[in-house]
């Protein structure tokens, strides 16, 4: 089937769009594919046509009103049923697109219905076992309205040190559940604060004997279904404000000594049996941990995913912006759009190529993902670390040049991107947490370079092949020769092919983690212990090596598809540019190591790389409102008047703002104005003496 | 006097307290003086003690509600009356701490405070004359509300572009002030939205003769100030939810061929006579434009302060609560401060670093500006020329140095930085506007680039001597000489002293200068208009240029200031090291250059520059309690739970949140959860065919 791509609306975009060196549509048809067009051309359609979904320019609801609209909105959602399961057999990447399409529209809706739907209902089954099946009817149906509870409030990162228990009781066959002081409680649980009534708690299970057998995963109702109060024995509530994503009720739960059955809790990795004895398949207590919180990895995939989507609906705002608002020019009677300024262009256009780069490397993590779902082979535990490796580094990556580059769109569309309509406020404080949770991007970065620090310990001492199931390190394998190369492009044409950045990018990969090798090395042998030694050899080694390294993967990905042989002339060469770009911006980061190790030398490479970073930057300037007409969703869903498809951006921002409550009204408190005026100097301040620096009552 | 300053309540962080070199409250006493650390405790005491001013733990309220509580707290302020005259004229530097302390309680009172009562006023005083001075006695008391319309909807940086029209009728004696239409709406007015009863108005002056006289400020009433009702021919209302900053009520206006009284032209640079002739003490148009631009030169030198402020806060919440959060540690069973983390330190003190310095650098503009207005001899438009470029540039360093040094703090809190009570979400949205208003910060670096660009001219075309009133410049004579120089310190320990790093920034400055002043001469030569050829030079060159010298001027200032003779050994000790470590902080920004160009090559100086960034950060680990201890306001203004003094995090989060409304109830709409369960699949949605991709409704 061919799906229909509705033309764009006429305006003042076209000027820029006529000048485009390729079809739109075209590439969105290769990026995306008829059938995923189609789906997403559904969600939305359905979204915007259904009343429960409609925007109201200006609104400003309270917190609770906020969580309730989310809460309808989810329920719409099941009433939809976008994804039925044969859908999913069939095309699997599915599940992403629907979560792009909600997330477009509003990461509170998308992650309350994902929340309970498919993160909790997957817990459930893959960490159960057959006795647990039976919630998947009551989750399907929103009978039970499911969450995930692991974080306590003192402890996040540290997952090992969690100290909620649940101690078995033999004589009723219960597990007691038990949050020792409120440092203990349980926080950040998504969907906890208003809605969920069962959990999964992650709690040290302690057997009749008093031996704590590490965490372990329950399902704990916390409220009643039929009234949705909170059952007696646990103490849920609402984490209030958050900086963003305020329709979701993020919340937090103590509990004392609740008694759940023993069959709650699951099993797959370990169970006890009705006398109280454990028994579990695995012998080594870190294996079963990392078993139990498998549950987690597919999250930084999605997070990836999430930070990307951000980064396109800013993008797509700014691009727009920047090619349909003028200030100053040449004459003073003549104005240019701003997206003819050099500074503009080089503000934005690195971080359009960033987009497509990463719209690569997500999807291709997606299938990497599937793969290791797959595999049951001996290979599969290797696949796994590589997985965790570039996962951890994929989503710092996604979730920092997401973060960077929305506030680069906010202040390249000046005054306007400070509006709250415009969204790009939103879109940041949204963005935000992708950076701390599903893992510290600066503690996830650490498990990469300890991956890639194993890989060369293996080879120096013994002598190992590196081979791995991604091939994405094979290349260290020629560690000493590629530490010998140099940089060898003669001409600023030249360095805009990604072979050159390709190259690059493989000697920084060694040139780091022969430094950083040598740097624990170095901290060894100064006496310090392994945490130490590995923590004093983060910044300007490990860490930098794991952000060359993902960067690296990023930019393969994207290569090795503008390479494949299935590709029209034109998007080829468009998406050779976006290659090239995100190739040599990326590299720039860098360029003061490319010169400390000896890979470049002298004036000429550095002036050959920027030189060429500024001359993609304006070749690409006349294709990027089609690149990001490739990535805008439609209007309704964007819901940024600035960025309007149309390229009206004066009329559909002032009928917004016109259209918003109480814009022309005198404000209630007129009369505390006109009459009551203040009396100057009528309140004397005593001096400061005695001060209370104590914290407000 | 001497101020007595009260000692901090005992608690986690005497760890760290004990430990500091130094004590804070002698630092305080260096950096601020008693005079001021009275003035400070007797304006957050006030504003404690004071109901109208009570923070509400989990306060959620509407946009009117918010605009409300603002007002009233200004009017207060009106009461409190904090700063008479004559304590003004004693001390000048208490109006920029008056605005410090409101500010570090909510910049949104602290702006609508101050846009009436010091901007507005100051303009009508200082760009009217005699007959203008009765205004400030209704500015004084409140019955005028004032606001400053220069701004509209299609136009910002290119303020001669602007197109609201004042017409001058001399049969009636008034000027006709009208909106064109929409795009010439006046826009992001403060004040305006709900609250102003006058605006100065900047239209372009015309003639009966039908003669544009350029653009001139006038008063125009804009609401009766008996009753806050629009006046006829004004169309004024609120632009609605910002991004930060609710609390002040930011308007649009447009005018419908209002008349206002001759007089109400602000008639300092130009004026017409009654019959309509126009009379200037200018000659050139630019220059007056320039003077009656002027009022807002002020406002560069206020908003880097207020970046600073907010920079204070958030590392204030984010270094405390990294002494007192702990997790992971070298053993299973002990948990260390995050603080002890090098990767903490390093993404926390640097920026620390950065505050001390640039609160050197706030305070000298401060008296560099009074110095200006002041100065009426002929050096005062030397001085003038070298003031804007300097404060173009400090705006700029400033804005983004807290945006970014803000996120780092949110991200370096993890979780809990993302709860809104925390406030550093607060904190970057209030701050994120001034990376563009008073200027865009990449424009304004123009004008910087320009002013040194100038210099060099100066002296290789006309071969003059290079010396400036604030000897910013001066070193720019020794430019060849300086070109030729090399980085030689040898050590680590040789690099932390901040000599090391003034001398490379010199070398930096100049070799950015020639190679900006060469790439525009290729522009030119090449055949490029002047607008063109200054716009292709911005990027790595123009706008790197202007960052480098601010941050040396920046260095510069700081290292002076620990190099007098008046300061106690411990604290010049301290002082030292974060003076080093902003230089060499800063300086790891330009590494690439610096190889680039020659000044420095091989491995051996990038390590020792990074080795003695890491070495300052592990020496201030111990110190960096204590070192916001000066920066931090009380407790209740503060208002971050994480982040009090008492190092109570957990307590105090837990307090704040449990206080919150509606924490521990069931949602309203529980019964649609309960009762009214989805039917799964019931809505089906169409194909999306025809999908619009119109703007919504």
């Amino acid at each position: 089937m061919t799906a229909e791509v509705p033309d764009l609306p006429s305006g003042p975009l076209d000027i820029y769009r006529n000048k485009a060196s390729f079809s739109w549509k075209d590439m969105l048809r290769f990026i995306e594919g008829d059938d995923i067009i189609s789906f997403k051309q559904k969600v939305f359609k359905a979204l915007e046509s259904d009343p429960v979904f409609a925007r109201r320019p200006g609104e400003d609801l309270p917190l609770e009103k906020i969580r309730e609209l989310t809460f309808f909105r989810v329920k719409q959602l099941f009433n939809y049923d976008f994804l039925p399961k044969h859908e999913v057999y069939a095309n699997p990447w599915k599940t992403v697109v629907l979560n792009d399409c909600l997330g477009m529209y509003d990461w509170a809706v998308s992650m309350k219905f994902n929340i309970s739907k498919e993160m909790f209902r997957a817990t459930v089954l893959n960490s159960g076992s057959q006795r647990h099946h039976k919630y998947a009817e009551f989750i399907d149906n929103m009978t039970y309205y499911g969450c995930f509870a692991l974080t306590e409030l003192s402890h996040g990162s540290n997952t090992r040190a969690m100290r909620t228990t649940a101690t078995y009781d033999a004589n009723t066959q219960e597990f007691v559940i038990n949050s020792p002081d409120f440092e203990a409680a349980k926080f950040w649980v998504g969907n906890l604060g208003k809605t969920a009534t069962h959990a999964v708690v992650f709690a040290q299970l302690y057997t009749p004997d008093q031996v704590c057998h590490g965490l372990h995963s329950f399902i704990v109702p916390v409220r009643d279904p039929k009234t949705l109060l909170a059952l007696p024995g646990v103490m849920v509530g609402d984490m209030g404000r958050k900086v963003g994503l305020n329709g979701l009720d993020h919340g937090f739960a103590m509990f004392h000594n609740l008694r759940i059955p023993r069959e709650n809790l699951l099993n797959s990795t370990g169970d006890v049996t009705p006398d109280g004895r454990y028994v579990t398949p695995y012998k080594d207590r870190k294996k079963r941990l990392g078993a139990s919180l498998g549950a987690l990895s597919g999250g930084r995939m999605s997070v990836t995913r999430v930070t990307l989507v951000n980064l396109k609906l800013a993008l797509t705002i700014a691009i727009r912006f920047s090619a349909t608002r003028k200030q100053f020019g040449p004459k003073d009677t003549e104005e240019i759009p701003i997206l003819e300024y050099q500074l503009q262009q080089w503000r934005l256009i690195p971080y359009l190529a960033a987009a497509y780069a990463l719209d690569r490397l997500s999807k291709t993590l997606f299938f990497n993902f599937a793969e290791l779902q797959r595999d049951k082979s001996e290979r599969q535990s290797e696949l796994g670390r590589e997985i965790h490796a570039i996962f951890c580094a994929a989503k710092s990556l996604g979730a920092w040049t997401a973060q960077r580059g929305i506030q680069e769109c906010r202040e390249a569309c000046g005054g306007l991107g400070y509006l709250a309509m415009n969204r790009l406020g939103d879109l940041r404080n949204d963005n935000d947490p992708n950076c701390t949770y599903e893992g510290d991007n600066n503690v996830l970065l650490q498990q990469t370079s300890s991956y890639l620090l194993s890989w060369i310990h293996h080879k120096l001492h013994k002598r190992g092949r590196i081979e791995s199931p991604l091939h994405t390190v094979d290349f260290l394998d020629d560690f000493h020769h590629i530490l010998e190369s140099k940089f060898d492009a003669s001409t600023e044409a030249e360095c805009m092919d990604s072979a050159v950045s390709v190259a690059a990018y493989k000697w920084l990969v060694c040139f780091l983690l022969d430094e950083s090798y040598k740097k624990l090395q170095q901290q060894r042998i100064m006496g310090k212990e392994e945490f130490e030694a590995r923590n004093d050899s983060q910044v300007y080694f490990c860490r930098s090596l794991s952000l060359a390294y993902i960067e690296l993967v990023c930019l393969q990905r994207f290569d090795k598809l503008i390479r494949g042989e299935d590709i029209q002339t034109d998007l080829r060469a468009v998406l050779q540019k976006l290659c090239g770009l995100y190739g040599l911006w990326s590299l720039s980061s860098h360029m003061a190591t490319l010169y400390q190790g000896g890979y470049i030398s002298g004036r000429r490479p550095a002036e050959m790389v920027l030189n060429a970073i500024l001359s993609l930057c304006s070749q690409l300037k006349d294709d990027s409102v089609a690149l990001v007409d490739v990535m805008a969703p439609p209007d309704f869903i964007l819901n940024s008047p600035i960025g309007y498809a149309d390229g009206q951006l004066y009329k559909n921002l002032w009928s917004t703002m016109l259209q918003g409550p109480e814009v022309l009204t005198r404000p209630s408190w007129w009369n505390d104005f006109c009459s009551n005026k203040p009396s100057v100097g009528s309140l004397q301040a005593k001096p400061g003496l005695n001060l209370s620096r104590n914290k407000p009552e």
